[in-house]
């Protein structure tokens, strides 16, 4: 695939294996080489669930990148990582593309372990900047010369980490590269008083002004800055002006910008003279998601992740008509908000992931998002709730990571009414480590008052909202990533809080599931009489009655769970037994203590112990036959 | 105390009882009572343990707010809270400030259940501005109509949950008002870019200009800004410029200031002028930490939370030459980095909490303080190992919960080699349950890889640094606060990380303890030779061989520890006694899970019961009795 050949469609791309390769084209050759590499991510992305609009965004960027640094001498940066499809194919990896996301493939993310061209392992937004300020400090400290560049979007930069750490380097002048790859996105559109200030650069578009204008302004960069300000005309003092025209120089970043992404040439012009400048220098360019992609510039909220789809056409293949977890959370809480004027839902940068598009319509005026700032989604509803709102922060596990302190001590404390709908909890599997939701009963359990559900189905979801708000204080209702089946407009079942339901009667071995890994349990229990299956809905508190049954009458109680074992749902049975004085004989089923890398869920709970073979082998092993086999017991 | 009386040394404030009472007061005598509240807060402050230095300069900022503003309809958010004695004495609390801090007396923060007053509970920085938007919101989705002012510090605005706020904050444009109080410093000196650009402000000093000239720039305030802007003359630019002349500004937030901080009656004129504006001011007033008190203004660091002093003189009683915690830690770490040129520290604003002044000048160029921003110290701490150097993260156990996802998605994926050393973890007694440190064994347990210590004094504190360098990975190291025995410099036990220690040989009962704990577990032992005593003082990986020595051989097992027993020490006993397959009575000792408020470190244990007597009413339960009633077991 890598051997030119005559005829190929990509014939440079074909050349080209590593960054060194790439450095033997000549600087015309460049854009075409942006051509070629956008057409082969297309082609890549066209089988579905890959991040094909953000990655072509930034390719003009990473072949410029790739063309002026040293990589892996330099270190290339890319916050979130999910934009480097570019960087992944240009340092070796482009046989591997395919493999992308799927197991034992390549990552979906930039991976240290994956290329010594990936600088940080990465998934969650804004770390790009503590990370690169890291790495600039110990260059400085080892007495080493080399040059730290990162990429990061606009959506990320207003994350609280990037801010505080601008706020850093621009104090410390550590000689660094920051790229701002402005696309006016993150997932969702972006949000934010930075956002609004960088559209008021893009509106000056000084970069439209000619490639002569640019180059005057930059020739000037490395001249004293005030020499260059003295003479710098009005018409460019947005393009360079290191006084406090802009947050960015106000926080002592040199600022040079705005710049079209998508001219390569230019780029790798200005970065050339950027690079090798003292302190820290943004570089802000503006990039369109979708890029070369007509269907996907114009609609890049759909193709930030499409489903497969025809390259040629366009056409995305049709659906399943599932109805999402996320859905039923959306469905829900609109209808819940139409019931009670204190509903207020707020999202950290995930409107759509969340299933909160209608909600947002409908419900305008009781909707938040607030940009990729998970600690401030948190917060912000704490302030609600101490005012009289019943604010329902809709998040992903992962990303409630984030805000663990703000849970606890601007929640938690004052045991305030906030609801935490917590998507996409569990095993996510292709976008693997950094994204699994694999630690939120953990680090939950330990929050003193905070009340957790898993519920088993879009009604029970209804019935644990509705007990939410009767309750009062915090509560995390979590939820995994699929689907689930659609209720009826209305269904609000009643459910008391903390309270398991019995679903299989049999009493040798119990098995205590709740949400996903329930699923697998009554799977499992299917056809083996002797085995009972508790829908254990509620991990905090737990149902100590039934619990106490089980504990007296089982001969085995198994526990699973699609979290880790390590503080999980399986600890907190061990913790009340315990606690309780019961001796039972337990099996705790559930996430490893170690990180799970990208596969399909299905493959990650094969792989982990908990689904329904699994189980199903441990029943084998505990001597539990099934009917089948005639020897059940009962 | 609140009747006037001849003679009293506090006229006015005696009559003041509430805000209401203030109002009764002319604007002429507002300075006098600023001064009568600040020798009453000295005079409360001199027994010692209280936050003085940051009330004295918030001082004339109160008095002006609530002489403006109506609390409690109007909410008052302090950010962190512990500038805030003013604002207690002032409403209705100056009887108990003789107990603020104390069991069952004030909190040194501010605290909702305390006072309706108190518009958050807090103790962690930056948070502010996230309640006050979800406040503003709330207010008017709710259709209704009171004030909503931050006083936040310079240092709590860098961090990065309010740099995210402010930028949400300045979209939004709801009304509400947010007092910078730029006193200059945290808790150390400030560090980052903002800071120096708030410093590059204060040098314009525009109210030195005279009073004059300050009003006639804010009466134009109101007037719409394009026909304000075109009036102004520059000399005013920074004293009101709503275009992109600042951050805040650049941010979409209109900026006025900065303003003297301690002339009470300018304040006043201008809080009356902009909490009517619509949408988001912010009022940068510059005050002087230790205000009117000269040996406190000459020294803020020392004076922030003095030890017992005499308010006359500024004499402070001598300490008793104990040697804590964290002086064990900077010792160690000074020694450490002159060994080992790859060590380098990071702290997050606490250089003198973590024990880290003499480490600072000895090795300036191997340490960074980040400013109030954890997030960052975290990830500059992993962009650092990736490159080559082992960093120490230093942090309190309490401020580590707002880098949880860090410490997972940053460093513990890759398995990089960052230390943290932990300080003040368990109670941490006065400052309450905002800030101790219970949840660390929680959450840091449920992250893959990271290994968990708890040294018994400096010497293990010490062996455990060395091993944790030697091992690579995350590793964490918690102690506590309080004081611990001095080592001779080189002490550098050698240490197998995961071992545990049998410091008594009883195999009746055994006390399993770490750390803080085990000091209890011994003293309880002492003189019941049935009772055996293992220094647990590695959490993770725990000593698995010990352990089932242990289990198979004691017939009850006590774990003692000063963490939640959720999901912390004792649950990981019995995780892994389950998983080994081994059943042993277990008692599971360590903080309730609830929030502790605060008292004296050994008062919260005790009630907590997992102090020596306490566990000596366990083993009395269990029947093991000492040896002086003739019937020990052994």
């Amino acid at each position: 695939m890598t051997d030119p050949k005559a005829g190929s469609l990509t014939p440079l791309l074909d050349s080209i294996n590593s960054p060194d390769d790439l450095k033997k084209l000549s600087r015309e050759q460049l854009p075409e080489l942006s051509k070629e590499l956008r057409d082969e991510i297309v082609r890549v992305c066209s089988v579905g669930g890959l991040h094909l609009a953000s990655s072509l965004g930034a390719t003009d960027l990473i072949v410029a990148l790739h063309y002026v640094l040293q990589s892996p001498r330099d270190r290339i940066l890319f916050d979130v990582g999910h934009q480097a499809y570019a960087h992944k194919i240009l340092t070796g990896r482009r046989a591997q593309m395919p493999t992308i996301k799927k197991e034992g493939g390549l990552s979906g993310f930039t991976k240290v372990s994956e290329s010594p061209h990936d600088a940080i392992t990465v998934g969650h937004a804004s770390t790009s900047l503590a990370n690169a300020l890291g790495m600039a400090m110990a260059r400085d400290a080892l007495g080493q010369d080399y040059h730290v560049a990162a990429v990061i979007g606009d959506g990320s930069l207003t994350g609280g980490m990037a801010l505080a750490a601008l706020n850093t380097i621009g104090d410390l002048q550590r000689k660094m590269l920051i790229v701002l790859n402005d696309n006016e996105m993150s997932i969702s559109e972006n949000v934010g008083a930075m956002n609004k200030f960088m559209r008021g650069l893009q509106v000056q578009k000084w970069f439209q002004e000619g490639e002569g204008a640019g180059k005057k302004a930059v020739e000037s960069i490395s001249k004293p800055l005030a020499s260059f300000m003295s003479r710098a005309k009005n018409s460019t003092r947005h393009f360079f002006d290191p006084a406090s025209v802009n947050p960015f120089a106000a926080m002592g970043v040199r600022y040079v910008g705005p710049v079209d992404g998508h001219n390569v040439q230019e780029l790798v012009w200005l970065l050339e003279r950027l690079v090798d400048l003292d302190g820290p220098t943004i570089l802000h360019v503006v990039t369109k998601k979708g890029k070369g992609l007509s269907y996907a510039e114009a609609d890049p909220i759909t193709w930030h992740g499409p489903a497969k789809f025809d390259p040629a056409t366009g056409e995305v293949a049709p659906g399943g008509g599932a109805y999402s977890w996320s859905a039923a959370f959306g469905d829900a809480v609109t209808e819940l908000a139409a019931m009670d004027p204190r509903v207020f839902v707020i999202t950290p940068a995930m409107r759509e992931g969340s299933g909160l598009v209608n909600y947002s319509r409908v419900h305008p005026h009781r909707y938040l998002d607030v940009g990729i700032a998970e600690e401030v989604a948190v917060t912000t509803a704490a302030g609600m709730a101490l005012q009289g709102l019943k604010p329902i922060v809709a998040i992903y596990s992962s990303f409630l990571q984030r805000a663990y302190d703000q849970v606890l001590h601007d929640v938690a404390i004052e045991h305030l009414d906030v609801i935490f709908a917590i998507d996409r909890a569990g095993i996510v599997g292709a976008d693997g480590a950094t994204h699994n939701g694999v630690f939120d009963l953990s680090f939950l359990r330990g929050i003193p008052g905070v009340k957790i559900g898993l519920p088993k189905d879009a009604a029970e979801l209804r019935g644990m909202l509705r007990a939410a708000q009767r309750l009062g204080g915090p509560v995390a209702i979590r939820y995994p990533r699929g689907n689930t089946l659609r209720v009826p407009e209305g269904t609000w079942p009643d459910l008391e809080w903390g309270t398991w339901e019995r679903l299989r009667p049999g009493e040798d071995v119990v098995l205590l599931a709740g949400g996903k890994a329930l699923e697998y349990a009554l799977a499992a229990a299917e056809g083996r009489p002797g085995v009972g299956v508790v829908n254990a809905r509620f991990v905090k508190p737990l149902d100590e009655t039934l619990l106490r049954e089980v504990a007296v009458r089982a001969r085995v109680i198994i526990t699973v769970e699609d979290n880790t074992v390590v503080g999980g749902f399986g600890s907190a049975v061990l913790e009340t037994l315990n606690r309780l004085g019961l001796k039972a004989d337990v099996h705790v089923l559930g996430i490893p203590d170690e990180f799970q890398e990208h596969a399909t869920v299905d493959s990650v709970h094969a792989r982990t112990g908990i689904d329904a073979a699994a189980i199903r082998r441990v029943l084998d092993d505990l001597g539990v036959a099934d009917a089948a086999s005639g020897n059940a017991l009962t």
